[in-house]
């Protein structure tokens, strides 16, 4: 592949593009265009933005991630979670419905294109790894529940408010008295109708003779229905009148040339914030566009993913949207429905665009309710405490990660618990290898090999002491060694030597070696010689680049058999 | 040992105090009680403090340390790098010289020691490890040079200030019209004398007859002398009237009781400086206990170190101190003075004790430039740039770790040095760690022996791809393999059986596990199958507690060998 092509994906799909392409990229973007109407509307809602701004985030974004991008199928735009942390970004900074909300959701589309495209020259995809599967998967159920939780004021027609689960259910205990009936039976409704789209819909078609994946698309677009059926009904029987809330006047027209808001008081308030959406985002995306990949032995490189994601953000900055993703439902739609090229998505810009020119005055009835309802059946999909079982039946650090990711997001909010859950498994791995574990060896009668004394039956010889380190040595287990010998030589008087077999050693770096020195040191102060043995061909190349092979007072043997023959028939 | 003896090490040590013991003891203290006097009132000069400070702060808490400490030898009290790091904590909460000033000192100290003491309990020594070796040298040379800086101006006589090389460099200079003559000249006469006796003194003593060990205790004197000396002189020849600036009148009697500042505001700024001189006071302390400590083959029990380093500096706090921790200097002294439990400690505290009683008067005339003198050459031996060389030929990971710590700790001051040194050195491990070495391994013809295909002379099958992975697996790494094994399967149509043999991996967490499965499944959709070899009994142990082994397509085998023979002849 050239060198350009890696950075222009399109230069490589482009050349073998044909008829029977396009035609399966057509069908795809039609389908997905469809489906993603409604969608973009009811994220907009969610992230506290007027409903256009979710349609616009849509168009210029999936554009950008075409020429960009590298996966074959993925569909950017507005996706629940980072709808739901833009909200609460933006929530800190800004006056939800104000023009400052809007002009901040896009300097924080600005400043998370622009860390996504960093990392992504910088080739620093690797930095997402730190987001933990468990972690991920508590904060992703924890903000399905919030998701779901702020969706419930439109339903009950109440104003209620709050950021984190106590105070969301606080504000809406308080507005209980205020519930307006209309509206709570159309998103009742609404949200039955689309439940049992999601279950029973497919089944019903399928009866009724279609293929499975016609079924499976044709239900895709259940929400379709809902909207048009509830806008229809609102329209007929004058609801907006008598209080139900509606989308209301959608500009009509192409996304407008916006300028994003640059006072450093907002860039700085908003820094880990988009942090965090940029990681969070980026982790979501990968792994759909990864799984859709594999189905056809394709080929996803996350740097170049960072820098399709870093354009596509910074597209929705500048054109009226906000934060954008990979999502998944629209990916697997476009993927089911056929789409083979980037040029899928780009269709479907073009058919949002023509949503966004055409349909929006269709939608001035349509109940908020109702995207409520929307976002409601979508999330709660994504709410599965299973991931806390799975998680305490294999690992206790693990599942410490979870609760507290999943504790804090409810109770403190999406970015308190992402960040805690992050420095939480950091913390619980480096105290795991922080702790090694250390053996004391001996020889096992009649073979050459090694083993834990406490596990077997071994030789041993008072005079000679051999520990086997099962872990790297680095600074943060460094001092645990020098402890544990220190301990294991107090009072010991017979001891003439010491033996560390490095067998598991993969690395010595500099705190350990200056430590091995210390430990050399200190032997020899009470008479003991310091052994090593089995040290691996790299471990021993950087040891002869420092002064502890000519300091140590021992030798180090090639085998841990020839340090027991040496040693103990010395005596 | 009995459960109680471990909280209260004299219950253990006590049981077989007698006189030898106790002469031994005594002549140690007397030594270091000279020895502490100059020490103690330059280190609180360098706190900013006045000079009592530095007396009470060796009283109350060696007393403390005795009880509590598990160190034979180590001498608790002000020591330099602490002392700076004090003055720039409290130095950003109130003005020097003030009451306020004092009082944060105090509650620096109470922060500080409650730290220690609660890590102590929850047996969280470990935390220091953090604190790599080449990050602590790094620290240590540009804490010297800041500290040796920062006096400077005592020795000019002129009234410069800053936290930072560059701010003190500038200051100064703005001050160089005003050099006071009289204070230059004594300055520069003390620190001349200082460095003979440190240099000079020994040998020469040696050369008239004394034994090497009391030569070198006596060297350790000669700060005394020239304290003597200068204060007789400003005495006699009226400098002070003249300009010099002396110590003046310190108030005669034993530590008062004192009540730190525990206003919320000063808690929360303190917080973080407190945390850093925790951990790096009992890094210092526990190195040189420890040195000390091996020397008899004794024990070191780090977290019962911290609870005596943690009532040490809730001590200091009650009575007029400032923080604490053992220090290098004087636990050496003690140590060769003799000293062979910690009540020679307790016997210092009641020198110390009688000269706050009694001496203080004498030292009215000490010129401050003399204090200064004596801080400036014990910590140029602090000075090792060394350790940029050495780290550099051994590892440019450590290399950049303590470059950014001296750089940072120089530019802007103690705790932005140290924070980044230990915030960088953790990256640069996790990063190693995230991107481990994989090989593609063949058949070394004629063996039951896999090797690198890259560097040896293997065996292959177009078939089967075996991949050994050179570190455990853990979230940081694990979507690293997947895409790994996504990039090297694309393309290859040959392919039917994947095998990652684990005989390096020690550990498999949640996310490891996670990534397995997606692996696994993504091997599926493509029609290749997955198999593990040489998988260790602990990782099998948790393997079995999951559904993998029941989701895996291919099979566990017990030895790489028997893989190559069921995978290639199944063909």
């Amino acid at each position: 592949m050239p060198r350009i092509a890696r950075y222009l994906p399109p230069l490589d799909w482009g050349r073998s593009y044909g008829r029977t392409t396009l035609t399966n990229d057509l069908v795809a973007a039609v389908i997905v265009t469809i489906m993603l109407i409604p969608q973009s509307l009811a994220y907009a809602l969610l992230a506290g933005l007027p409903a256009q701004a979710g349609i616009y985030a849509s168009i210029v974004p999936i554009m950008l991630y075409a020429l960009f991008g590298t996966s074959r199928a993925l569909a950017v735009g507005p996706v629940a979670v980072v709808s739901l942390m833009t909200a609460a970004a933006i929530g800190q900074v800004a006056e939800t419905g104000s023009m400052g909300y809007a002009a901040a959701a896009l300097t924080l589309a600005l400043l998370s294109g622009a860390m996504l495209l960093g990392m992504g020259l910088l080739r620093l995809g690797f930095v997402a790894n730190f987001l933990s599967h468990p972690v991920i998967a508590g904060f992703i159920t924890a903000s399905g529940l919030l998701i779901a939780t702020s969706q419930l004021k439109h339903i009950l027609g109440v104003p209620a408010g709050g950021h984190t689960l106590v105070e969301m259910l606080r504000s809406l205990a308080a507005h209980l008295g205020d519930v307006h009936l209309a509206t709570l039976v159309i998103g009742t409704l609404a949200a039955a109708f689309l439940f049992w789209v999601r279950k029973g819909l497919k089944p019903l078609l399928m009866r009724m003779g279609l293929a499975p994946r016609a079924a499976d698309i044709l239900a895709k677009a259940g929400p379709v229905v809902a909207v048009a059926l509830s806008t229809a009904a609102v329209w007929l029987m004058g609801l907006d009148a008598r209080g139900v809330a509606i989308v209301g006047a959608v500009p009509q027209g192409l996304p407008p040339l916006t300028m994003p808001d640059l006072s450093p008081d907002l860039l700085g308030a908003l820094l880990v914030p988009a942090l965090l959406i940029s990681v969070i985002g980026f982790v979501e995306s990968v792994s759909v566009a990864q799984t859709l990949a594999a189905k056809k032995r394709q080929r996803i490189d996350p740097d170049q993913e960072l820098i399709g994601l870093g354009a596509a953000n910074l597209g929705a900055a500048f054109t009226g949207g906000y934060p954008v993703t990979g999502g998944f439902a629209r990916s697997v739609v476009n993927f089911d429905a056929g789409a083979e090229t980037p040029a899928a998505g780009a269709f479907t810009a073009v058919g949002l665009a023509i949503a966004a020119l055409a349909l929006t005055p269709l939608i001035f009835f349509l109940p908020k309710a109702v995207l409520a309802a929307t976002i409601i059946v979508a999330v709660l999909t994504l709410v599965d405490f299973s991931i806390l079982r799975k998680s305490w039946g294999y690992s206790k650090a693990d599942f410490a990660a979870v609760l507290a990711t999943i504790l804090l997001t409810l109770g403190m909010g999406v970015e308190a618990g992402v960040s805690a859950g992050v420095l939480l498994s950091l913390a619980l791995h480096l105290y795991k290898t922080s702790h090694p574990h250390v053996a004391e060896v001996g020889l096992v009668p009649g073979t050459q090999h090694f083993r834990n004394i406490l596990r077997h039956e071994v030789k041993t010889d008072p005079t000679l002491l051999t520990l086997r380190v099962d872990q790297s040595l680095y600074f943060a287990n460094a001092r645990f060694l020098e402890d544990l010998i220190q301990n294991r030589i107090a009072g010991d008087c017979d001891l003439r030597h010491v033996v560390l077999m490095c067998s598991a050693v993969n690395e010595i770096d500099f705190s350990a070696l200056e430590s091995l020195e210390a430990i050399n040191e200190r032997l020899k102060t009470a008479g003991i010689t310091l052994h090593l043995s089995e040290v691996k061909g790299p471990v021993m190349d950087r040891l002869r680049r420092s002064h502890f092979l000519d300091d140590v007072t021992g030798q180090v043997f090639l085998s841990q058999y020839d340090a027991w023959r040496a040693l103990t028939s010395a005596r």
